[in-house]
């Protein structure tokens, strides 16, 4: 039955998986998440296999090119990679916007998970430590077990040097597949600065490819990352300028990139 | 049994509608949704049909001219177009304050008027692109699927043009209206600046007249209208001078009227 | 079984009633509520008949001068009026924090009254209408059917001149009471500028007493009028003062006295 | 079964306790809560028994120094003090973030305590009369009996000066533990001008010593005091040498500590 008022998943194409990994690539710090889950989905020509509605997502509809209108959602896609193992990706639009909606929500997303068979889930997200650009991002993890963060650290994951806490999805979600005894990571491209960074993301995809076993071109990043760099190299030559010009200034701090 | 702590829809007069059409029309951008739900039920002499009640309105009691008080709420009108068919105006003080209550209320409206045996929705808004004043408002419009985006295109109806979200009842009605498998759109006057605005609900008017078949006077609006665009006009042009003026001055914005 | 994270009302001395007439005098726009509740419930020795604890009202314990504490809640008190007709007072240090919490409070207030087979219900609020100091303020009301507006209009409650919405418990409870099939008023004390307005609070009472009949001494009241209204006069006088003087200067608005 | 988006305490460590006190030390004013519950955790080397998750907490995962990760939580830890009797200490990341989740979480830990055969509960928080720093900070204290207010005066805790509302866990645990037929009291240090108040948490340390029966060092706090005391001693001075200085200046107020 529709019900609309609840936090609930529709499935678009129910098929079986096989070992399912979840990778969450959901919006948040750089949009590193979005950007990683995005480019896999695109690249490997995923299908939608389920839709997540909830009212604590904002109340609104989205209008499309065709003239059409959806609700803001959540929505899982689903390919096989090379070995022919299902990944399931989840994108969307928003988070939930309260602390009760995010429980809620994650909480759904990984009893859904593990009603499909899964026992591995991989969150993105950026880690930001600095307000200044990263022109070469690392990428750090946390994981919930050892043999997890051994296994991830052979692909260049860093574990143990970020801290702090991670918020939302990216978070909870691998800390709620532990209560449910599954493997869960957080995976985080160095991030700062930047409202959308390409290049953190890009980070985390070189590390995505060998780490899931799937083919995906990363030209089109390389492409944005240049462009990125072209700005960024410009602003703080401006930058530079003004602060050594007659007048001095003081030097600005390149914020309103965000 | 009453209970005022859950959403509620209590009928004024319960009788058999026919082949109903759902007509939206509350409080949001430029008001002009509720300009034009006032306007029909006012001109169609429409009677009152049910009234919805939540915990997710703000708790107030209206304070009425003969010393009566009522509680804040959303009031559905009836009246049958020149070819005897039901429309149905769901008019209102206030949309709920959150989204979990603006989840829960829509889905009640949606609900309840599936149970009435209706099977077409239309949400009116307004369409705000620009922060100034539109002279001759266009009429725009998302709809669930092609074959109704053809049909409210003959009307005038503009499709494919409007973009990013509709926040509210506008838009996740006809959301949740294709969800429970009914026809939905939302039609959307063009507006800007004008915190009350008659003129893009004018020409919301005009079409809903043709598409819905029904008899309205529309001369009230005309007057309305016409000082609006005087006010503007004498605005304008005391701008203008004042740009001109011996000391210059920056060219005000007018968003003072909002 | 006690359960605090429930909205719950505890009887303190559970007594048959006689004919109750409920009373809600709580914190609100000029105090005027908690005054005139406070002060009828002091003069008349009223006994406390139940408490009312809710998890919409602030997570506080208020300590006490013996150093005890206790939970912060809403109380009723009983007692009866010249003719044993029982009086129920309500007073408390709080309102619920959110729309849904005045709901699902004021609901189970009116269902509780109703339980103990009341018919009637008044509410005391502040009317303010604007900010400078009412020297002479005026009883408004509103009521939930034309028979009961006559009677109250007879004491001086002046019906059909106040508009706009009345906020909270003073609102909604009426309405609520009229949806149960219960009488209800909203009766208001003219107000402005102040946050505890003893004057609007005495011109309240005074109504009171007779329409409630009963003996209660407002000679304290008519005291903290007179140091209200020698602090306005000195104030007022000060500030013409500065009006006039050689510097000019504004006319202060008296609003710090909120 | 593992249900996140519920509060719920789940047992680390099962086994049957002796007559138990409850010490709760969770984040607040001055956070000495936290400082005393850590500090005695700390000392006893207690050992961990449950913990406690809840929606209404921040949806924040921590990252730990391994690499590893863990869900924002409360903790209890568990330990005998020199007679045999349990202590059960309550620490924590946070409390819940609005009314409803207080209500919800605290009414949780009043009844799990009470279901182990619990009786007393003390709370430890900070008491802020004044924005200024406290060289010798007193004891306050409130109490749900005159019987435990005679008990814990012994100890030097001062009973009836502390006026105004206690928020949060420190208040209103001993409130539920009242309305559960337990006794509770909210013991707290005197406080000012400090985001974490070590001199605060050391008085309170010092009772707790002798009213807990417990053998603890409280020689870390002594340094932390003595050098929390020096920067204090520097600061006053530097703002006297400016204000007696050939500028005059304000007398600064030291709120920027915090």
């Amino acid at each position: 039955m529709i019900e609309m008022k609840k936090t609930t998943i529709y499935y678009n194409k129910k098929e079986k998986l096989k070992d399912p990994i979840l990778l969450v690539g959901l919006p948040g710090i750089g949009n590193v998440g979005s950007l990683v889950g995005e480019h896999i989905k695109n690249e490997t020509k995923a299908e939608k296999f389920g839709t997540l509605y909830s009212p604590y997502f904002p109340h609104q509809a989205i209008m499309l090119k065709n003239g059409g209108l959806r609700l803001i959602s959540n929505r899982f896609y689903h390919f096989k990679n090379k070995k022919g193992r299902s990944i399931l990706i989840l994108i969307g639009d928003t988070q939930a916007g309260t602390p009760k909606g995010q429980y809620e929500v994650n909480e759904k997303i990984v009893r859904f998970f593990k009603s499909l068979g899964g026992r591995t889930v991989y969150t993105i997200g950026g880690y930001s430590a600095a307000n200044q650009y990263i022109h070469n991002p690392r990428v750090f993890g946390v994981a919930t077990n050892s043999k997890l963060r051994d296994t991830l650290g052979k692909y260049g994951i860093i574990f143990g040097q970020a801290n702090g806490a991670v918020w939302g999805a990216a978070g909870i979600i691998p800390a709620f597949a532990r209560k449910h005894r599954m493997d869960g990571a957080c995976i985080m491209g160095e991030t700062g600065m930047l409202e959308i960074d390409a290049n953190a993301a890009k980070s985390v995809l070189e590390i995505m490819k060998k780490l899931l076993d799937i083919d995906i071109n990363l030209g089109n990043l390389d492409k944005i990352k240049q462009e990125t760099e072209k700005i960024i190299k410009d602003m703080e030559e401006a930058s530079r300028a003004a602060n050594e010009g007659p007048t001095g200034g003081h030097k600005e701090n390149l914020s309103y990139i965000r």
